[in-house]
Formats: C-alpha cells, sequence, structure tokens
C-alpha cells in the first residue's frame, strides 16, 4: 500500500487505496460478525440433549436472515469496489460519504440479530430496511459526487456505465421501498423482494461488463 | 492494491487482488473469532477457586474443537491462495462461487462452538461436518470454473497440477462423508478422520510443488 | 505489501506501510466492534412484543455515542494516515508511540459501551473523554516525533503544513479539556463539542489541501 | 498484493507477503478482541449508579493485563515482522511454524481474559505464561528453520544478525520460565519480568539496526 507516495500521483491527501483498505476490513468484520446474531443453546444443562434438533431448526429465521445479510453485504461490497475501479482520486466530500457508508454498514450486524431474534415485529423489519436503504442512498451519493468531476474518474469511463450504474442504485431503493410497505404487512416475509436484486444485480452489470470490453 | 487501475491490465470489473483481501479478512477473522467459542467460567463468585483447574480441563473439547477447525481454516486458505496463484483473472461466476464459500467460511465459528458445546451429539457433528463439506465444494467448483476458462488461469499452468488439485478436494470430500456416516454412531470421534486431510494435504501438494518448480 | 524489499529502499528494519496495515485492521475492527455495544433486547419472552419500538427508542443514547465514537474515530484514522502521507521512514521511538496509540484505540470500543450505558454518570464520561484525549496526545507526539527529523518525512513537506497539523491537534486536546469540565457537571451533553472538532477538521485540513495543491 | 504473480518471481506457491497478511489481520484482530475481556458492569439496574467508580477500579487487573497483554502482542508482531524483513521465500515447513503460531496468538484473548478474572490463580497465570511460551518458541523456531536454508533469506544477511534474533527470543524464552516458577508462589506477580523483556526488546533491537544501517 500507499507503494510509491510521490506527490506527482497522489495529489490529494488520501490514497483512495486506504480508503479501499479500510472498506475491505470493515465489511470482511461486520460480515463475519453477523454470525454472532446467531445465538448457540445457553448450556448442555438448559436443554434436553433430544431437543438440540429441534433447536437448531427453531433458529430458521437467523439463519435465512444471516445468508441475506452476508449476500446483500456482498452485493454492496462488489458495488463499492465497482465504483473504485472508476474513481482514481477521491476529495474530501467522497471520503466522508464513504465513511457515513460505513457507519451503516458496521450497524448492519446489529440489525440483523433484531430481524433475526424478531422476525415477525414491524418495527424490526422497518430498522433492517431503512438501515439497507440506507447504505444504498449513500452508495449512490458516493457514484453522483465522483461522476460530476472528471477529474475524479477514469477518463475512459464511458456515460453510458454512469447511467447504468445509477440506475441498478435507484432499482435497489425502489426495492427497499416496497419491502418497507410490506414490513407494516407482512413482516416476516418483507426482505423477499430483496432476492431480486441479486438478479438485477447479476444481468444488468453483465450488460456493463460486455461493455467495458468493447471499449478496451 | 489496485496499483495500477488501467483498463488494459485489468480486463474484469473486479481484479482478482480486492476478492484475495476479502478472503484474508475473513478467515483471519473467523480464524480469531473460534476463541469465542471457549466459554470462560461466568463469575469468580459461582465458581469454587480451586476448581478453576478442573473446569479448564472440563474445556477440553471446545480446545480440541478450537485447534482442529483453525487447522482446517488454515488449510482452507492454503488451498485457497494456491488456487489463486494461478487464477489471473476473475468472471462474475467465480467472483459469487467465492462469496458462497465465505458465507460458509463466515459460519464455520458457530459451527465450532455447536460441537464444541455437544461433542457428544450425532446432529452437532452433522452440522459440523457439512459446513466442511460446503466450503470443501465451493472450492472444487471454483477450481473447475476457473481452469475450464483458459483465458482465466495461468498460460502456464500445468494440467497434471489441475488434476492434483481436483483429486486432493476429492479426497477431502470423501473424508467429510466418512465422517458424516461416523456422525451418527460415535459423534465425539467422528471428526478424526480430518486428522488425515492434513497428512494428505502434505504429501499431495508436497508433489504439487516439486512438479511447479521443474517447470519454472 | 513489501513488494520490494531492498534494504537500499526501506533503510529502517520496518516499513511504514506495515504499520499503516495494523492501524488500518484495528481501527476497521474497533470501528466495527463498537456496535455490540449496543445491547439487543436480551430474549422475545422476557419482553412485550409491543414494547420493542419503545426499547429501540430506549437505546437512543447508546445509537448517538455509537454515531459519535464512529466518526470520531473515523477523523483520527484520517489524521492517522494523513501524517503519514508524510512520513516516510519510522523508527523504533515511532513504531511505539503508534503500538500506544492503537492501546487506546482498541479500548474505546469498552469506552463507549460504557458512555452509552451510563451516559448520566460523570465517571463514565471521564473515562470517555480520557480516552480520547490520550488518542489524540499520542497522535501530536507522533507528528511532533516524526517532522523533528527531518530524514523521516518528506523533504517537500512544507513548514506551514507541520504547523497546521500541530494546531489542529491542541484545538482537539483543548475541545477535550472543555469537555472533562463539563462532564462534571452536565455528563450527558458533555460529549456535545465533539461535533465542533469535525467542523474544525472539515475547515482546517480544506486549507491544508488547497496549500498541498500549490506545491504540487 | 501478489501484483506481479510471474513464476520467475515467487518460486514457491504461496507469497512471504500473504502470510504476512494473515498475521497482521490476526494480530490486528487478536489485540482488539482483547478489550472484550473487560466486563461491563452488567446492567444500570443491578448496580448502584454511584459505585461505577469503584466498579471501574475493581477491574484494575483486567485493565493491566489488557494492556500488558498488548503491548508483548505487539512485541511479538514486530519481531515478526523483523523475521520476514529477511525472510524472502516461504517453504511448507515455515508455512505451517507460523499457521501454529497464529493459532496460539488467536487464542491468547482468551488467556488474557482468564489472567485478568482470576489473577490470583496459579492454574490462570500457569496458563496465561504458556500461551506466550508457545508463541515464543514457534517464532525461535520460524527463525531458525527460514536461516539454516540461505535461499529463503536475503543473500545481505549478517551472522551476527542471525545469533542476535536467536538470543533475543532465547531471554524471551527465559523470562518466561522465571515467571513460570512465580506463578505458583505469588501468581498476581507473576507476568511482573515480562516488563523487563520489553527494554531487552528495545535494547538489542536498537544494536541490531545500528548493525543494520551500517550493512547498507
Amino acid at each position: 500500500m500507499n507503494i510509491e507516495k510521490t506527490p506527482q500521483k497522489n495529489k490529494f491527501f488520501l490514497a483512495s487505496d486506504r480508503i479501499q483498505a479500510l472498506t475491505d476490513g470493515i465489511f470482511a468484520i461486520a460480515m463475519t460478525l453477523m454470525v454472532l446474531s446467531i445465538d448457540l443453546p445457553k448450556s448442555v444443562d438448559e436443554i434436553d440433549p433430544n431437543s438440540l434438533g429441534k433447536y437448531l431448526l427453531s433458529l430458521k429465521p437467523d439463519f435465512i436472515h444471516y445468508a441475506l445479510s452476508f449476500i446483500l453485504l456482498a452485493l454492496f461490497w462488489v458495488d463499492h469496489h465497482q465504483q473504485f475501479y472508476y474513481i482514481k482520486k477521491i476529495n474530501r466530500k467522497i471520503l466522508w460519504i464513504n465513511i457515513f457508508n460505513l457507519l451503516f454498514v458496521a450497524l448492519f450486524p446489529f440489525s440483523t440479530s433484531l430481524m433475526g431474534d424478531y422476525p415477525n415485529q414491524p418495527v424490526a423489519a422497518v430498522f433492517f430496511i431503512s438501515n439497507l436503504l440506507l447504505i444504498s442512498l449513500f452508495l449512490s451519493w458516493n457514484w453522483s459526487a465522483a461522476t460530476s468531476h472528471s477529474d475524479l474518474v477514469d477518463p475512459n469511463l464511458d456515460k453510458t456505465i454512469i447511467v447504468r450504474e445509477k440506475r441498478y442504485r435507484l432499482i435497489f431503493i425502489v426495492i427497499s421501498l416496497v419491502c418497507l410497505v410490506l414490513a407494516f404487512v407482512i413482516p416476516e416475509w418483507s426482505t423477499i423482494p430483496y432476492v431480486f436484486s441479486f438478479f438485477f444485480h447479476f444481468f444488468l452489470k453483465n450488460k456493463n461488463q460486455k461493455n467495458l470490453e468493447e471499449i478496451q
């Protein structure tokens, strides 16, 4: 890291690779800490030995939300690096957009615990979805702020890629708003629309990638 | 990281070094979090001071499974980097194989806790072994998916290395299936066959390495 | 990391990029562990389902101190890398200043928990503010120790930047002392002056950055 | 990382920078997790508000052992990188020496918790000191194994540096054995001799460093 710290290369005070290193760290820890949201049976004495299987089955909402949250954070992590593939320099505004984004990434294991423990509570679902919505909004803001300054991004960055990334982020925000409405009606199923975000990601981004290869 | 982000060098949107950075992070955290699976005596007041030694001895299954799980995760970590030593580029399929692999790596501290707390329960042993089996299956899939595209791997990669890596992964899967059968009969000893995977790793991979040196 | 370990390049036994890697790791973990300071409701049985919303509202001081602590650690992290942007080599003294600094960074999640759980206790506020003060003092010491040896820092480093960084660190220490006095009178509001440190950071450092660009 | 993965550069299957990345990760997490060994007061209701200060004072052995353990892990981390400053390539033996070393590094937060909770118990002190002794033995073994193969280390590595590093590791092992004897007599003061290891480190290594500069 910071292998050549010559002032000519990194005009800004903080190289974009440092914010990427912090991002990798916080994402990796948040993704691994979420496993602590799955509660182990308290102790051998408190629980009937034969019922361990039943206990694990009762953890089903915890496992489902662990997997869903892990995949969603991975989606955000991929999007983050996809954005920083084109962002060559950062300024102070982009730095702080990213730090606030990471604040909500680091909060996400708490939201996952809450959702896993109270899958039938609208309040828990609203908290969980709002957390995702905030991460997504900061990622959108990051992309708008960076692409509006042509000196911060790769000069080869095509306008169609800028628009597609914005469109994908908009789709995610719309999905989150649908989930938010569902949270008040059927909280335990309110996060299902996020499964579609995975397919949108796969479909839309693949098109991006082909485009990227054509340019090169 | 991403020192030269010129489009010519990294044709794909995500450099393989980023997935390696996330992998290092999640493995390091999972390996260190496992120590939390060893429960400390609750408090000085609840326990007779003289019995601290006895208490630590009663944690023997926890310590054994901590050490076994740490070594097994280290084996997977080494295998992962050995594969990525040859994988020069990644596509979206390989990215998601890796993310699902990491999902089960991050789940492993939970499985280790379960196994350490309930060493005599078939359900705990099945859970623990299935987790290892899933990590191994995703690693196998990663290797098959990468080596089937000649443009993703090192052009110097020899066919014998491809076959040996596949053979080693197959051996690990067979060992896991043996453990799975044992889990229903003698759960507390069902993980012993994994000790052999360590020797297979050492023996088979050393042959790989000699081969590698011959090529160079 | 350590890509070229030729003795000519890194005259000192430990490259400054290694201490930066440890710093990134400890900051990322401390920032993410702080979320564990927000206590989840114990269990579904112990709590009335309708009161989950009320329970989350009662966590307000926890959320506020989580956010404040996250932002303050991010400020320190940015300052650390800003200092190391100019520090090209480290000696043993600077190494140990940094390790003691990280000792108090790693302690900070404990202080945040304490402050979030006991917002009305002067003792908790004094502990929290003293922790911040110690991190800041070690950062000041780091900068003084490094800039007093011209062979450790970038030869292009302007004297005005050295003075401004010192001035900013002094402002943070003065703010901390104000907070410390408030802690004995109104502990629950004693950390409010830190909000100003954010604005000083933004205002003073932006001036630094402009200066930096002029030099280049 | 692995920026140039050409077979000519990294003859061995695993670049030494990868084991360094895992080492940085596990050390950073172990050093930060140790803060969890300091128990927060259970809840506002269970404890008299005025007694918070007294409670924090009663945590004195926890704070002392947190600081001591953090500094000792930092010493090991510095030694590790000092060794890898000269180790240019690794073989399978060195890989596994390092993994077993990390196993005991990751176990260290548990030993610190034990020591902090039971400062007067010989069993806890023996556990804590044995853990440090094992880390030190693996570091010694790592250095012997690497320096006995001239093709693994920097050709400029002077014999006097090899001997001094071995001597320093021997001093640490002797200190640990003294602590181990004290653990049976005065467990609560048995770890004091480690404070001297810090001075030996500073004194002996500084001589190393001067020597290093002369060579260059």
